[in-house]
């Protein structure tokens, strides 16, 4: 650990930072879980408030001035002291690039129309939302073109969640991707379509679902004592602490699967939260490195762990003492009708398959909302065509079309990308592990995930943001992030036999 | 409304303080919730940086000066902008009293303690707790001599909780409550032990308890579209925002009420902050008074509602739907058991005769340790001798004696006697509105509570802190806080037949 004054300033100043934050994750957290709903419009100046107050802390001068001797001081490269030291500067020169007006602004408007956006899904109503979301696009657009880009407008918010991708990348990987994709949909969706899409549909008592979901996350590497689960419409984990860590998850009594899936999937970014080094806490170094790589968690647990046939032969008698309506069922029926794939309208719920075309469809419809060639009061329709274009299927009604996702009503712009990015990363570390941890199928085959979680420990947890993203994929997989792994894995999975 | 600059000022940086007293409201709320147990050192962090920030924001110059100008311009006095004034003046030449370094020390020190008094009491085990408290005390006697008194070390104290009241008041007061209410135990005491202690004792499915609580809270007029329920060692109230103001209460199984009590209890006190005026939110003009007049609030829903034999004659069969096990009960049978007067341990479960010797018992230790007579490392022997002597029971262990509040956890000291002025102004309340409002018995007897409510919304809820303590008390009652309306409830209710 380095004495220089400068870097523990800046040690000191953005711990402060992190507390407010994680304040400010609270309020949110408690927003979605608990909130009584009038408290809805003084919670949303409280958040605007909390906001405004960590931008001020995080762009003052002092912050520019440390930064600089740090940059002076120069630490060797590859030394953690390095790494921070890049990221505070790219951090710095991003915010301090935002007037503090419009972060506020954005706060608030994001507060607001994420009720309005409940409200609108509920009632499967988009004009109720639309002002909130013209609002929210044009800040977004405007924050954008303060943080300034080369080529697309798209990037300038990519950026802040996928750092050094860039939209013509993006572009380019999923005009591979989706033939790649279609080529196996169309056998594997009519293979599909001869099996009940609703074969595991019964009776699943609420508390079963929950007792059960508790004792796989804990299985696989959750600390309860530092984290707990909830409910809310949308699952999400948040960290608003250190040793804090919350998964939501919402429950269908007759479907066991969205509430045990959406564990798995925010467990899985639960672990790597719970996983950063906790001495880095506040710095770069304890941070998630990027949205594909946090996402490339999720689907793992949730995927390659979760869906894979291994996992019900070992979990199916311990499930069947929770919700005894499973008894029905052997551990490949489950399997087989969990990988079922078929077109479907939303997204969190879709086969692993037609995945990746969901956010295909988000990534060209948030380009031209972007680039100025849509307008927000065409975005239904616009939706319902490209949907129809890709998967066949007619949106019966805007909460099965653009209302179903949580992001935009967050002002979330440019984020979508990296669920497919997280898929193909995904496939890549998990094949990595597989090669590099001995015996790793068969510690799965007994539910033992501690060789797993070792590995994603060591080769991407412990690491927050000292490697890139790309730097991260190439040392841990020995390439970029490419297609084939999740192609080939898919295609093993899911191809024709 | 006033249009000068500097109360405009004033009312603007008091609502970005109550933003961020908020924030430190829900913190603390989910600490005692559903905080996961890991994070609490990093919550203690939290609290004592969003606490040190609103303390900045409390005693800025511009604070000072913004007051100064508000009292050269000289508003009519009663006016609500003169009673601001007068309030942020008393508001800040306390808070400015402190340095930063003494508030952020003595909120992480205080959250910490109470984690640990959790441990303690669960254990039964003083010394877990001793160090903390030794050290709050000593933080606490710092503060108080920051603020300053003129006659004992306790007035600096009590002043944060009862602007205006006096230790040697407090101690006149007691002096002639004690024999009065000695009177009334003997009796009293004796009748109860003819009545089997446990008679109520049964089994009351929590689901069913929580379903009733709820049903009664909000009949007497609690707002769940902006409040809610939880559960929580200690039953309290806290309001961490505007319209939202958030209950908890325990749970026996073979007891409900002990959860329907703490509902009513602290029903009283979220009746009176969502009676606060909205407009004047984070002004003393939104603020409550003092604690005797919150606890009054929460005494009056409690018991003279609560435990009258109206309330039981009416709710009896709503409560018998959602707790089948009470149908072996008359309404008059209920409410001589909740009535029963018997010396027992715990303050929160105590009778209204007894209540107000728990209350004497802990002022009186208090004023000895906060002296410098009494050395925390004595207080659990000092306690068990004083409690054997005025209750004629041996205390069985810390548990019971001691820790079972939780107050000096949190470094509240100078608090306890506000819940038996809470009671005597309780009394003196009910009395007037039983005068004043017409019909009102008959509305209690049939379930309707709007007719009370009203008349506490416009003789206490709605003044804030435009008056004084006992201004209010005056005004609404006729007469400053006494003990005789307390006595006469207390004889009529629980004396000799």
């Amino acid at each position: 650990m380095t004495d220089f004054t400068p870097y523990q300033e800046l040690r000191e100043r953005f711990r402060e930072i992190a507390l407010v934050g994680g304040a400010s994750s609270l309020l949110s957290w408690d927003q979605d879980t608990y909130m009584p709903p009038k408290a809805a419009p003084f919670r949303a100046d409280q958040l605007a408030c909390l906001s405004g107050w960590r931008h001020r802390l995080a762009v003052a001068p002092e912050v520019n001035d440390w930064i600089k001797a740090c940059e002076d001081h120069g630490y060797p490269a590859g030394s953690k002291e390095a790494a921070n030291t890049r990221e505070w500067r790219r951090d710095y020169d991003r915010e301090a690039k935002l007037p503090q007006a419009l972060v506020e602004d954005f706060e608030r408007t994001s507060s607001l129309a994420r009720m309005a956006w409940v409200d609108a899904r509920e009632k499967s109503e988009f004009p109720i939302f639309e002002p909130h979301l013209v609002k929210l696009l044009a800040l977004t657009r405007e924050k954008a073109n303060h943080w300034g880009y080369e080529e697309s407008i798209y990037d300038a918010l990519l950026e802040g969640y996928e750092p050094g991708a860039r939209a013509s990348q993006v572009r380019a990987l999923f005009a591979e991707l989706r033939p790649a994709v279609v080529a196996i949909v169309g056998p594997a969706a009519e293979r599909g379509a001869r099996t009940p899409g609703n074969l595991l549909s019964g009776d699943y008592p609420i508390a079963g679902q929950q007792a059960f979901n508790r004792e796989v996350a804990d299985a696989i590497g959750f600390d309860f004592e530092a984290g707990r689960i909830d409910t809310t419409a949308h699952p999400f984990c948040a960290s608003p602490g250190l040793r804090d860590t919350r998964l939501t998850t919402r429950y269908d009594r007759n479907d066991f699967s969205i509430s045990l899936y959406g564990v798995l999937h925010e467990a899985g970014h639960g672990l790597y939260d719970q996983g950063l080094p906790e001495g880095d806490f506040g710095a770069p170094a304890g941070e998630a490195v990027s949205l594909g790589i946090h996402e490339s968690q999720s689907r793992l647990w949730e995927n390659k762990v979760g869906c894979a046939p291994a996992f019900w032969e070992h979990w199916l008698p311990a499930a069947a003492r929770h919700l005894p309506d499973l008894t029905r069922f052997s551990p490949a029926e489950i399997t087989a009708a969990l990988n079922r794939v078929s077109p479907s309208f939303i997204r969190v719920e879709a086969d692993e398959v037609t995945y990746d075309l969901h956010i295909i469809l988000r990534f060209e419809l948030e380009l031209r909302l972007l680039e100025g060639d849509l307008a927000i009061a065409d975005l239904p329709g616009a939706w319902n065509e490209e949907f129809e274009k890709m998967f066949g299927l007619r949106v019966p009604d805007d909460a099965r079309g653009c209302l179903q996702d949580i992001h935009w009503s967050l002002g979330i712009f440019g984020y979508f990308p990296t669920y497919t990015l997280g898929n193909l990363n995904s496939a890549q570390l998990f094949a990595a592990a597989r090669k590099q941890v001995a015996g790793l199928d068969a510690q799965l085959a007994q539910g033992t995930y501690s060789g797993l979680l070792d590995w994603l420990r060591a080769n991407v947890h412990a690491h927050g943001r000292c490697l890139r993203p790309q730097e991260l994929m190439q040392r841990a997989t020995g390439e970029p992030t490419r297609i084939s792994r999740h192609v080939e894995y898919l295609r093993e999975k899911l191809g024709p036999r």
